[in-house]
């Protein structure tokens, strides 16, 4: 079990929302306080990339594939657009759904212009689409590029999703990711650790980053810098490209027991697997996360067990 | 008949419109699911270049033709801007109409400035017309351009049309072309799969796309990545500039067949042509989308049967 | 007599504006279905160019020369905007006037950048200015320039105008000239074509285009492919810069007589004259454009009868 | 006496908002229909270049002056920025006020930038403010760079800033400049004839323009073209850099009764002066333009009379 | 004691606002009219740089540092962004808060881009968090770059945020920088006279400047012009970057007695400290600031007493 599990409800959460806000933190995170997100938001920002083509199975190329497996899995919460809970959500409706707010495709690169993320679906949408559609809505992401020219827009609006928010007991996850023309090295332990604090100041519930990286120093150790500015906001590594498992699973361990991480947000290392694997590979995450299994404990659950 | 039939109400349709949805995808797919979309918003797009000049018959150059078609043909929908809808369509009230929201012209080229697509009408604005006019306004059209550096406003007005359109029961369509100097081959099929999954995203309930092509590639065989990608979100594509019937009409018999297409979304392979022949390719289309009928029985009734 | 008197009111309209649609177009056309426009909105448009200087009357350098002109002569509508309007409006209840919604200086040149025209006049305010002031406010007009990089915003803001005025009863006419850096010849017909298209798509009651040139042709002639693209609404055409009456008025006569116009949009043809000269000049294209008279016939008027 | 004592309220001044400004034209033009504006906006538009440096008197550097000037001398209404208005106000509630509503820096220069002068304060603010002090606000500010790439913005703000005061009774004066890049010559004559006409289009009671310059002409001939063109928009010159007072009452006096100017706006030439003085120059400027005195009267009152 | 005792309610606080607002300014001030503010915004303005690195104290790592240091020092309010305040400030309640609005990165130089700082937190929702939470907000902060490209649409944002929050009684504090292409000196004290009188006329309560430089001058002197260019609107310097103690407090006694600021605002000089020394630092400070203590009076705080 995960040592933190008091709840502390942030102050921008209004008295007639205070129980919700509680349910769905529960809720997503086991009552654990750590946050097992399976990351599903790649239609868009990947396009078909991630789904299809070499070294891919065939399962990933339906979209159903990432409900099915977030359904058979045990996760925390499921990360996906909006327009995919709507279609398929009525068929899977056992599952924690996170609505991944803004989104951008890969297509235009950085050197021809700054990334900027536009807002598509409103917390206001989510809010009257949940109370509507009665699906387990339990919180709400966005991504910010740090020091892109277009950080301006993205900052407001991520203060604004956070602020509506926790108007509704919605739980919040930013994604923040430094990049733009002003950024040399995406992955600084230190402009990471500017990321997660930056997260603190918005308010945010969770924020998720890359993993910081640096020729010979322990990705672990580097993130400590970043779970400790990050405060009370909890911090999740982005999964990043598939890995192999064991290495994975390695990673997520000392992200969690060493740097101060308060969970995962896995996408590709899950989805870009057969329907059985992927869910096996839920499981094991979730091991790691939720239950502070060892590495051998989760690669055991992974092998089939 | 096609083989799908029932019908999926996507969840962000509340309860007060789920009739109004079902009798909306039932009456523009005649109850198969398929889709025979009659596109005539290139008034805008290609200003009077698809309507006058050496090779179109003079029927095309008043507007008029299009709602003469779309009334003595058999279509699913007929789509074109609300202003043409306000001033024919009280002559011709049988036509299901789809109002295209989006629409700009071809005068500044790509080559100048990436394209963007303005929201002309908004759904609100459509609601209103359709009830005050008591036409059959059975959906919306809107075109994003992705991979344009402007690609953030299309996708975010593109994600609130699709959200406010299934707050009134109407049916959506996205045309999603990649477009603009980051984009350097418009109908790769895998960069049209992207297209596809981003529909799916956004919660659309069709998407038109352009058919890829490849060198030495079928098609209808590449056209099935794309049709997978977006899942539960039907895939049309755009009949593109005129060729002979034949080929047309075997085309979208293999994209529905092989390609796993769900209709067809045609206009200058209709409208440039004289009435009389106009409403029999309409009906040579129909019997393909909705009727599984054989690129032969098509011809026939296109020979004036 | 006109030809055309029969009013069709656009669907748009709603049945508690229908009245005031159909007594609005009745008045502005003098129940023939044609319009005559004295277009007065030069003032921001060109700035004082057009109103002092070597050859313009001293009678035209203040201002409510316009409106005395719009009072004694027989026209159909007089278009300038608001400001002017509420400034002189009630000494001048009779006249019955267009409020131009949008316009910009001709300072910056196309060179420098492409056009782009604010709307400075919403239909709301207009809507409330004609309820407070109980002057004859029939329609409103926009200018869409084309083929600008700006075309986007024209584009949207002209179909917004059109649906609110519509909703109260309003005309609208929308000037469409194609201009920009992506224009190469803004006179070409086959592009006022295209623009006179849009606007039909847009719902117009009327657009205003540059009467179309090509070396060697008949203006009237090459007209009448942007008459028959505009379908149900009607095309008249700018009066462009001074130039000898009788040339205008046989212009003008095959215009409407040969290229399928319906009306005419004058402006310094007719102000850059002597109050007396004027409205002479009103009188003979009224004339022309409202009883179908000879050109020899508008030229007795315009010398004095 | 001024010639002009009449009052005609424009048509955009609703019925219930008639006696406001009635009341406010009669109190800022002392009922004269010549309006003497102290313009004390610089504080952002200059900085502090005019209220601190060689040759400025010691009590210029503190805001307080304004007021007390404004207070103690002649005038018809002071023009300046909300936030002072709040701040020393109550102490100076006889003063009449006039809240200039956009302002600018001179940091950012014309070769860097096209001018822009944003919207600090919106109407509804100043009413809401009025009402709400009881202080004597009587108008309100806009000032417009004609010929600025971002003219549009300003023409847009401006139009709304007119129709917006009207409504409440508030009157109007517009601040119109020639600027940016493609103004060659910003005091050109027929220039500001252009920029006195825009305010007409616009509907504004009064325009502020400089007074035109051109080698060899005089300058209160020169401003003819521009009154005329401003029809029954009054024109008020602004005085400038500080020049000598005789020089400065001479060109005021030759504005109004040979150029046709409704009065003035003075600024640098009465606070860049000790309080004794300034209130001084209040008087002397006050006797020309709102009791036609000469020059020499006016002289006289400076001189301390 | 501070010699400005008395409580000027500027008139654009509204009746039923009067009483929060002197309560506000009241406990900011500790009666004194005199502020120490405590600023921590800098987590979102450079990063995690001045949390963590060389020389900077690991207490300082964790943002619960600055509410720790909130609560146990002596200061007027502490200002930072309202994430950090909800999720903190339930467990620091008796702390007085002040709301940073608007904030960016350090990442995109003014090389590349002129800065621009946005919204995050409107008004409005500081309004509505006071009253949900019970906290103690008294007031809000927004920061303009004077002289960028974007200074337009600061000062904008600025105007509306000081007019809503006198609505409400909430203090305002303007932080004020001049930076961008255009300016070539951003310690110049004609300039940041400049940038203190733009504050007056936005209205705001405090303005928040940098300390004017000049070789060979002194800075107190220097600060003279600013804080009589300011008028009513009370003067802080920003403490800047970490200087030792003695150097800071001594400045800091001069701005206060001779260069006329009401008070100091400071962010590294007090928590780039461990707990213990941060809070003999505020000491220091106020004794200074709020009992016109001497430096050695202060020194001897700080080293403990």
């Amino acid at each position: 079990m995960s040592s933190q599990v008091s709840i502390s409800v942030p102050a921008d959460v209004p008295e007639t929302a205070r129980e919700t806000y509680i349910q769905n933190i529960t809720a997503i995170t086991h009552g654990t306080g750590r946050l097992m997100l399976f990351a599903g938001d790649q239609k868009v920002e990947h396009l078909n990339d991630d789904f299809y083509g070499e070294g891919i199975p065939t399962d990933d190329a339906d979209p159903e594939h990432l409900f099915r497996v977030a359904k058979q899995g045990r996760i925390g919460v499921f990360a996906t657009q909006i327009g995919l809970v709507a279609r398929y959500g009525p068929d899977y409706s056992e599952v924690p759904y996170l609505v991944k707010l803004n989104s951008k495709t890969h297509l235009v690169k950085t050197a021809q212009k700054d990334p900027v993320s536009p807002l598509l679906t409103t917390v206001e949408q989510v809010v009257r689409f949940r109370d509507q559609s009665g699906l387990k809505i339990a919180g709400v992401g966005y991504t910010i590029y740090l020091g892109s020219e277009f950080e301006d827009r993205m900052l407001k609006e991520a203060a604004e999703v956070v602020n509506e928010a926790h108007q509704h007991g919605l739980i919040t996850v930013l994604w923040i990711y430094p990049r733009g023309a002003a950024v040399k090295d995406e992955k600084d332990s230190h402009l990471i650790a500017g990321a997660t604090g930056v997260a603190a100041c918005l308010g945010s519930d969770f924020v998720k980053v890359n993993a910081p990286k640096k020729e010979g120093a322990s990705a672990a150790d580097l993130l400590k810098e970043a779970t400790l500015a990050a405060g009370r906001t909890s911090v999740v590594c982005a999964g990043g490209s598939s890995v192999d498992e064991e290495t994975f699973l390695k990673q997520l361990y000392d992200q969690i027991h060493t740097g101060g991480a308060r969970g995962n947000a896995t996408g590709r290392n899950i989805h870009q697997k057969s329907l059985d694997e992927a869910v096996r590979m839920c499981n094991a995450i979730s091991a790691i996360t939720l239950d502070d299994a060892s590495v051998e404990d989760a690669l055991a659950l992974l092998k089939g067990n």
